[in-house]
């Protein structure tokens, strides 16, 4: 009774100062949950195990209907020369963040729901999942987001050449280092958002949280777009940069292509450091 | 208690392969639901129950209701020169997603909230409702299009024939076969949303599920607006297009009715078949 | 538990048809939830209670808002030649939309969230409120609409003359009963939407129907208005056209306004009845 | 079980005016919820918590990325000839918006999520939060703003001063009193949101109410940048304006400055005095 009281003063802070000493959340952490084991790096069973392959298929096609629709969105923008009769730029960063809103929804029960290898990259980083796990999903995703581009690709092979296939690059008027900083921020407001959302301990005690998990999630993403599509189109998902590199496969979408991999990972692991460290305190934690 | 943490790690994996051996889910499939038996071809009765008349009107008039919105919506657009003094590309996109939204909101307790003769096809593949059910919702479904479609001509009878009348077809410089392709796909993303939304296995464990539902079911119709109304208007939705095309009733509109038929039971059948056997592996359960 | 699992089936058909015979509704209505006995036309008591004076203050209050952020939002789209360097024509659908969803979603607790006339009438109707409280909610509606368009009148009093105002007309190229329609139909989407989401059965047995009440409620609205802002500028709610109508307060803007008072109560009738009688069955219940 | 019920009559009046006798709120007070103590002004407990240290580092990251997203989106817009090829006016209200909604989603377990001082002052005010906590928030907003933009104009250094930088002043065409009008207005909307998510009566007997909390608030936001971007830019944060101000640093951001950090301050005011005194009657009660 108490303790549901509790989870509903979102806008006043949540520790009860009162009873203070040492930190508040140290001494609240027995109460009301327990933070899961850390994944360990190799886990012989996941093999054997038909879910394991399943989760693997799921982000496979995940990552495909994530591409397709996005840069299929992405090319009837850019085809036409007035960009009033489209759905606009707002419109791509829409599509991103709204797939990513559905699929998260759709996915999380059976792979986690990651669709992106920095997200992946976070995870493992914070032993969320094991290496095994992380290195098989992050080709799934990477399949996936080729084979979603091809099939753009496939509907109008022309016009997909001409108008750079959705890949990604650093635009005219800014340097590389601005490109690298745009993806490693932006991937820090996905990564972080995603922590937010899965915080074991958080969950334990706000009810609001997980309910809306995949929406804030998609959220980010859109809004990240709407800010740094300017920059370098927006990749913050090596996956969705590779793919639609690889089938675009033209030189200026390989010369930035690495930093569309560095900055999010850097950014994904920033995340990870910031809210393991920060926020939760795990290593100076004596459980 | 445990299960209710269990709820909330959206993203790592869900299963706790520590305790493996076979998959993951054969073994937890006992514990906490039990999947709804498969509905019969023909349920006699059903014909004798009120409330299955009623959930034949609820889709009757959620289907006006939407082909009126929607309809009205294109043709604000189209019959302004310059898209930029309407709501735009995108406001259509948000039209059909919203409605699709409010209206499975409204009628998920009436009807299941179908709304769509696609829909109700890959939930007849999957044995959700009986064949008697089926067909007579896809019949209303198609006569509240054609009454939604026939009030906007009402309103505007010449502009209405100027303008297209909101109908489907492959627009220049897509050949028949990427419409039929984006119409699969389409349908895919809408149906496969529909049945992660209604899993009773995950409806059973993520609370955060079925709450959600009528939105991110919304969104997907919204997204695949967003990507394929260059291609062919978008359709994934067979009594929308047969309520347009029907009151627009010019041959431009016949010519590629089919489909508008096809592609969206060709991807309600393959998003009940991705869902049916590969998500929930149901054919290879003992039980 | 059985009834908890039964809340998740979204997709499929609610009602058990196995065990039929007469109405599936009439045989469940008795278990799981009991309609509340409808408000009598007067109750003195109200009268003596803060908060029937509060509630009234709270729709003041709403309704001041909801004119303030909407008449401006007009405004700002108004007075720029170019629509592109506005928010457009979805934006202004986004402001009446969302202002709803954030209104109802205040004052729900307070004085349940109408903020509309056409509102309070369809739940008179439906004897949720006594006929005290709703004429004394209308007025308070209209007061606070007419507060909020004068505020913004304040702001700039010659470009408010200049631009309309905000204030609803049939435009050209419609018909009076085109506008007429258009005020029913859209009228019909909100209170219906408003009877889906407050539906006392559905919210016993539905436990994702409430939650979401108010997020539903305002898509319907911003829905409405991408439809018919190009045929009346979008009424469905008299209060936010007396309102806009009074500050402006020219002859154009009174030629048609009866049309959004007669529109938006049929369409709240209709929808009442719709709910009551052919979703509720009420007048056919023995009890 | 009786209580859940009620939980749910949105669209009707909460309150049951048959066992009237002064007011149905105060009656109901007692059964159902505790109203927490007022926090006291100065709590030196906190000071030695390392809640009350990570709480600050957390309003710091998140109005960081608050300037960064939104700073980055108003200049992809600005530097645009034609608006339509980018995000929009109705982009940058998203980004605001959009960003408020994931930032409250993320920070509200660790901090309460203000990321505004107008909202912490709010709380102040009510007594949600000690002053230490009030003054220690703001100084950590007003740093993590001035960061966010100072990032953004390091990208392109050129651009950022040229365009604007982001920061508010009163438009050509509005009088400074329009100006704090529309500020003292815009942030009535968003704390008066704020106080109507975490009220601790409602909470308790809202079931709908906390869960959505992260996204009204979101979407107040999103709201007023819609109706007052014309007028001011939009500030309703006064650590956003000094952010923007500060890093572009020229003569016409300083001139209106006091407008938004008076504008806000007013605004949170009254709506902690609505909500306080009108709303909950907290002065007249007898507990």
């Amino acid at each position: 009774m108490e303790g549901r009281e509790e989870d509903v003063k979102v806008g006043a802070n949540r520790y009860r100062e009162r009873q203070p000493i040492g930190t508040a959340a140290q001494t609240q952490d027995v109460k009301d949950y327990t933070e899961p084991p850390p994944a360990p790096l190799f886990e012989p069973g996941e093999l054997s195990s038909w879910s394991f392959y399943r989760a693997g298929i799921a982000e496979f096609v995940a990552t495909f209907l994530f591409l397709y629709i996005t840069v299929l969105t992405v090319m009837g923008v850019a085809k036409s020369r007035t960009k009033c009769s489209t759905v606009g730029i707002q419109g791509i960063a829409w599509a991103f963040g709204g797939m990513i809103f559905a699929l998260v929804y759709c996915t999380a029960g059976i792979s986690g729901g990651h669709i992106n290898p920095a997200v992946t990259f976070g995870l493992l980083l914070a032993r969320k999942l094991s290496l095994t796990r992380a290195v098989f999903y992050m080709i799934m995703q990477c399949l996936g987001a080729i084979c979603g581009a091809g099939v753009v690709k496939a509907f109008q092979k022309s016009q997909y050449e001409l108008l750079g296939g959705g890949a990604n690059s650093v635009n005219t008027g800014y340097s590389k280092s601005s490109g690298l900083g745009a993806e490693i921020v932006g991937t820090f407001v996905l990564v972080y958002t995603v922590f937010s959302a899965t915080d074991a301990k958080r969950n334990a005690r706000d009810s609001h949280v997980p309910i809306l998990a995949p929406l804030p999630i998609g959220f980010a993403v859109f809004l990240v777009h709407l800010a740094t599509i300017p920059i370098t189109g927006t990749g913050i998902n090596p996956a969705r940069s590779l793919g639609a590199a690889l089938i675009y496969n033209k030189d200026q979408a390989w010369d930035d292509h690495w930093i569309f991999w560095v900055g999010p990972f850097i950014g994904a692991a920033l995340a990870a450091l910031y809210h393991q460290i920060v926020i939760r305190a795990i290593p100076f934690k004596s459980k």
